[in-house]
């Protein structure tokens, strides 16, 4: 009896350590995902646009899957005092686990580089890759493969990503967006011309530039620029970041080694630069799409850890403005255009009728006031005046909507901060963004 | 051997269950705390105002206990569509567990009464109670002890607590705030006059007016009502909440009886409808004060649970504004008064020297512009002489800090859940508010 006693108090502790060791098992690969300007309140706003009711009911708002996953807040602020990150800083905290001044790709205070993930990753035989809905030498993604002390050296970003490791390795074994025009560049008189594609094809890089092409590939490492310059707005075009991600998660698994990835939703930023709720709420919607799908695959694959997080906040987004309790969600479905495309289709686009257009695009019912302003600048003659008939427009969304906005630059609240997969304990309660980098970090260093 | 392993199993499960029942040991008191107004940006502001710094160095940025004990986020759209809710619709959420429009006190859509934690409590032998740096008969205490369609009724709120529930017992045990002007009435032609303070006293409720006198009370029940209409901005006058909570504790001890109460720290929500950085940071600074005492106060205990969270934000408060990158938290402690306050003395003081006035209470380097904005409030003539004052304070404060704002109203974010003690993981994630109220309804039904 004393024996079996003994047996069973055995068991009973080898049971609960293999619980605990089964929960906090470390994962084999990591995916980070970051939206760009995704504070709280796109969030909020997301789950009134995706119900899309006007009127709401007794608590039955569905949860969304941002809602379901949300395990904390991370705060963002720079090393440099502003408390307001851009997303250069804000990357490279997020890369690295140090902090730095704004517009730092991957650089500390004195612009020497810090070792970032995807670095310490490769080093100790992970894939790594980007993948993003803009330029890939764009802040976010360069702060996770480069070191330059100004975000707007692009140019000098793909030379970097162009450059081989000393070993003969490519820096990314994978990666996915805009801006060929940084990697093909034409001579001047200051500068040779460049053709990076060039380079990489011919040292064994596969170089695609259409989503068929890409669906067609079977191996690493490859580079996928799809436009020159930037990807169009969702709400002008369609989605396709769950499209790059599925078919990046179909070549990693056919390359059979761990990986670490950072994916970027990258235009979210962009509309709250133009106090576009519209824009911003169709960009969350792709997010939205790429999380039902990617949250149930790395559930599934049980060795995936996925946090997705933003880089800070932007424009200031509020739901309510202007002393109105009230918030219209049901309206922005309404709004078929981002606003930058119908400011430059309304001034550009030859004999347009500015009444039907918009009513196509922006059909609310519109006030004597806001009639006459859009009088105003059909027929506005003075420099600017796509940027005229923007705020005209900007105006007449902000009234109908009740979005509020406070700034066309970036906010300093803390972030939400989302996980799945092993590990996703890991992020609960607020934590310094640099916090989530170290873990991750902490953890790659001790691989082999 | 076989009989051994069934012991040893039934010993494993009898075990486990109760390390889960421990985990999950149900409290015997219950501590709403909630923050008016205080979203998610107000979280952030405090920690860096508290800070204190101009400059932040390298992820050493000290975190708050809002930042330690945040476990998620609730949502707060009311019944009405709206999306964003008044402090009735949400108090009535946060104590009944029903969604309803804004301004309705404890009623639902068809204006009928909702049962509240408070009266479930009651009638399973919990002293009840709460304490609210506002009038108790404002919007959020109300919600939790009374039944009318319009927040304004104010008169019938009062009348609603000084009647007696059937059996003879007090809707409440203690009571402390302020709002002795609805409780003392003198007659006019329509009403008789009204002393429901003699009632109380009458009927064997203690009645205090002043924090000396609760100090030397020993038992319950008691109101005091230590404002006839509200309480001073703790910028213009000093802490008081947490006094007020451990004196509440100590009466609720004496007592020794299980109890529901609920905390709010009213003013946070006043300061952001005035846009008013400055006096939004000291109210949070109180709240501050009382968390730091009230959290370590329950984790001994351990048979309290307790959750803080905001009924909404207010404000649309933004960290940075205007395009710029900056929030100037260090700038916000050199302002020594509400803006209120500044612009009625500003007004009213006879001879008062604006110059010494503006250098000893918002010290910040005046731009030309500033200055001849502040003459031409000086020598203004017009209504709202007061209206006009505190505009131009707080445009000089906005520039000054870059607080960002987009409304004098609320706005409908997901606000901040902070729990500690048994129960703080019931709490994890996004729910919605009436969630957080259905948990404590649900265990209060279930005791006895
Ligand atoms: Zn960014
Ligand atoms: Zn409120």
């Amino acid at each position: 009896m004393f024996r079996s006693i003994f047996i069973s108090l055995t068991l009973i502790t080898s049971m609960a350590f293999s619980v605990s060791a089964k929960a906090e098992e470390a994962p084999r690969n990591l995916i980070m995902v970051i939206g760009d300007g995704m504070g709280f309140p796109y969030l909020s706003a997301y789950r009134y646009f995706k119900d899309g009711r006007g009127m709401t009911d007794q608590a039955d708002m569905e949860h969304t899957i941002f809602d379901r996953y949300l395990v904390g807040a991370a705060s963002t602020y720079p090393a440099d005092g502003t408390l307001v990150t851009d997303s250069a800083a804000s990357g490279t905290a997020l890369a690295t686990g140090y902090k730095t001044y704004n517009g730092a790709i991957g650089v500390d205070a004195d612009e020497q580089p810090l070792k970032n993930m995807m670095e310490y990753a490769n080093e100790r035989g992970f894939l790594t890759g980007t993948i993003a809905t803009t330029r890939v030498t764009h802040a976010t993604p360069a702060s996770f493969f480069a070191h330059v002390p100004q975000r707007r050296m692009e140019a000098e970003i793909a030379d970097q990503y162009a450059t081989r490791n000393e070993d003969g390795s490519w820096k990314f074994d994978l990666m996915l967006g805009s801006g060929r025009q940084f990697f093909v560049r034409e001579g001047d008189e200051e500068n040779e011309a460049v053709d990076h594609l060039e380079y990489f094809r011919n040292h064994g890089m596969r170089v695609v530039s259409s989503y068929e092409d890409l669906q067609t590939q079977q191996r690493l490492p490859l580079i996928g620029l799809f436009h020159d310059r930037d990807f169009p707005y969702v709400i002008d075009d369609e989605k396709r970041l769950k499209m790059m991600v599925e078919e990046s998660l179909r070549l990693l698994e056919n390359a059979d080694q761990p990986y670490v990835i950072m994916i970027e939703a990258a235009m979210i930023d962009w509309c709250g630069h133009g106090n576009d709720i519209g824009c911003a709420m169709h960009e969350m919607a792709e997010l939205d799409q790429l999380l039902e799908f990617l949250i149930p695959y790395v559930e599934e694959q049980g060795d995936t850890a996925l946090v997705v997080t933003a880089d800070h906040s932007t424009g200031g987004l509020t739901l309510g403005a202007d002393g109105e309790y009230q918030f219209r969600a049901s309206e922005i479905n309404k709004i078929g255009r981002s606003l930058r495309l119908m400011a430059t289709e309304l001034k550009d686009m030859p004999g347009i009728d500015w009444d039907d257009y918009i009513e196509a695009h922006l059909p609310f019912p519109l006030s004597t006031e806001q009639q006459s302003e859009l009088k105003r600048v059909a027929s506005y003659e003075g420099d600017n005046h796509r940027e005229a008939i923007n705020d005209v427009l900007r105006d007449i969304v902000g009234y109908h909507t009740r979005a509020g906005w406070t700034t066309s630059g970036h906010t300093g609240e803390d972030v939400p901060v989302i996980a799945a997969g092993p590990w996703a304990e890991h992020f609960r309660g607020t934590q310094d963004q640099t916090d989530i980098a170290r873990q991750f970090i902490e953890w790659i260093k001790v691989q082999d």
